[in-house]
């Protein structure tokens, strides 16, 4: 049962993966509703772009051509963030210490993929059916197992989903020769989100470095699991599931809720419901059911304000390279990050109390989970092509 | 001397104030210049505008009215995050302990002001000289020492600074009844930075409880000091000023720098050079010399790329309610944090990779210190009025 009172008064919410906290203004929105109600928005983009640098068969910056791809594709960024190659760097050294402790850094090689979801250049998840999101399942569980280290506890299971998952040409990649530590996927959708090409696609960076986020909730994880003895995203999954306030929508495989600690306003968190460690875990039927809740989540993002709902997403799982301790620390799950607040265009600014002292919401989660819950049926708009 | 590999390769550096990491791609601005070139801005607002609910004389949206103030002018936000009454909020307890772990809640009280800098309503910090931000700094210095708690160690260095500094009535309030632990001044500049009105001003918000942001510095500086016997913001102060590859700006009591591990393409840290733990610990000299620092960050984005620069800006110093080690350990300091990345409308986005593995900035802070160090100088645009 949801507590009345936290709907009422303002206070603060513990999130457990990360280890800190954010401040909750519920009475915020009580004040009257001041966001513009905006005429729900069209699909006006063609199917094929012959300007889009992700298109089938067009042209990119640096002169590679793409390939005419039927389902996903897959290249290295042009304007990678990380590489595989580059000078050495040996940290400087002083005499005091001082510098060694205040002006710290170490290299970062790795290598920045780019994977369209479609040749469809106007379609977005949303749009696209769970039997058509599944290839994109497949390829980035393809690429994952691909660049697992060889000695990495999981390498049996990737050789098991590279042998039974059918291979997409154009949208594989042979891993670089030097090892990798973690992979990020992740989708930035919108230009609210700071994507600039609306062909619908994703981002794969990966490094020889663990980066900060997945290393502070594997470190969260690996704490709860020896205090506890369970696994911190199992016990919060049952957790929700039995008091449902928090929870948009689920099938066999995955729970997606609105979490307890959410920091954007419609911020969701999709977990599976046993232990899968990675992308490599997952069985068919389970692709096919992470396929679902993906294409719940974005549809119904897009019906809650009529709009082409921004957002940032990104799986979390087992580093590319870890230990039998971390690999069974690990939790598959999936953030999505959307700014919007009150309608297509009145979003929430995290901005100086949230940069300077802590995040700051103004709707509950439950409040956010339960609009989000009366929003399934039918994607508001049609595609017309 | 700077490192002349770091210009060059993907790294990461530590920030030792916050103890987390973030990804540092310079080669990324080597790509050709894509940003658009804005022509200057031209301030085109009124000195008084009849619809702000700011300026001196106007009803704000719940019925009161501004005074005719002459400088500063403090309110108790109409729409406030936290506020000073509300339900007492109980824990739900349960039986097999998993909701106390992961459904984790306390209550927040407080008040939170606006601060208007300026009867002024087309004015910005960039525009008003030092002496003119001086009574910005006197009112905040007033605020803050009226709000500490009764036992405060800098209790006495308040009362000094409230017998000193002339008090301006419409800047004054009185603090609530309820004891608070913290007080956060910060200013949201510009559209981008979710500010929806330009009328020069800042926010303060008060809480019971002390925020992540500064509870994580405070742990820092704390557990630094404790192992090196010495401030980390006095040493790091001094390696900078000697070092100066990322000083933008210096005089006798403080040092602006683009800190080591600045997230934001222009971040900038003022920090005081001897051991100031809260706004109350200024000499007049100093807020003198403060209110300087503050023009000099401000013309300088301004004149960068000859826009209104957005930012979020705010203070980092003593709690109001604390031990005598807390108050010890703080060092007073100042950030800001400017999204703008290559003119006045390409922006950096902190989104997918940002928010689901780890900061991550195109720029190194010493290419942005050293454009910052180059537009000094004359504001780029006049006052008309
Ligand atoms: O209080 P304001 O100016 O309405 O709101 C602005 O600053 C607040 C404090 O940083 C944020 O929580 C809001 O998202 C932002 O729009
Ligand atoms: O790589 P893109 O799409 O050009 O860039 C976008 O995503 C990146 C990864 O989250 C961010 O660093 C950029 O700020 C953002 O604009």
């Amino acid at each position: 049962m949801a507590d009345p009172v936290l709907d009422d008064i303002s206070h603060r919410r513990y999130n457990p993966l990360t280890g800190s906290w954010l401040l909750v203004s519920p009475h915020r929105t009580k004040r009257p509703w001041q966001g513009q109600q905006e005429a729900p928005s069209k699909n006006v983009l063609p199917v094929y772009d012959p300007q889009c640098y992700l298109c089938p068969g067009n042209t990119r910056a640096q002169g590679d051509r793409n390939p005419q791809y039927e389902s996903t594709f897959t290249f290295v960024n042009d304007y990678s963030a990380v590489k595989e190659q580059q000078q050495e760097y040996q940290p400087q050294t002083d005499k005091d210490g001082v510098a060694s402790l205040l002006l710290q850094a170490q290299a970062v090689t790795g290598r920045c993929y780019v994977l369209t979801f479609s040749p469809k250049h106007h379609v977005t998840l949303a749009d696209m059916a769970a039997a058509e999101i599944l290839p994109v399942i497949q390829t980035w569980t393809r690429i994952y197992a691909s660049h697992l280290s060889a000695a990495h506890p999981l390498k049996a299971q990737g050789e098991k989903a590279l042998a039974s998952i059918p291979a997409n040409p154009d949208g594989e990649v042979d891993p670089p020769r030097g090892q990798l530590r973690y992979m990020q996927i992740f989708e930035n959708k919108g230009a609210a989100m700071g994507c600039s090409n609306p062909h619908p696609h994703c981002q794969i960076w990966t490094t020889s470095t663990l980066p900060e986020e997945p290393a502070k909730e594997l470190a969260q994880m690996a704490k709860y699991r020896a205090e506890n003895g369970r696994h911190l995203l199992d016990d919060y999954a049952k957790l929700e599931a039995a008091r449902s306030e928090r929870v948009v929508w689920q099938n066999d495989g995955f729970l997606v809720v609105c979490p307890w600690w959410a920091i954007w306003p419609f911020e969701v968190l999709v977990i599976a419901k046993r232990h899968v460690r990675a992308l490599v875990d997952l069985t068919d039927e389970e692709r096919l059911q992470f396929a679902e809740a993906v294409q719940e989540v974005t549809r119904r993002y897009d019906n809650l304000f009529e709009t082409s709902f921004p957002y940032s997403s990104g799986i979390h799982q087992a580093p590319l390279d870890c230990t039998e301790q971390e690999a069974e620390t690990s939790w598959f799950h999936m953030h999505f990050y959307p700014p919007l607040l009150r309608s297509a265009t009145v979003r929430k600014f995290l901005v100086g109390f949230e940069l300077l002292a802590e995040p700051q919401r103004d709707i509950t989660p439950e409040q956010a989970a339960a609009r989000l819950r009366s929003c399934g049926g039918e994607l508001y708009r049609k595609l017309l092509n």
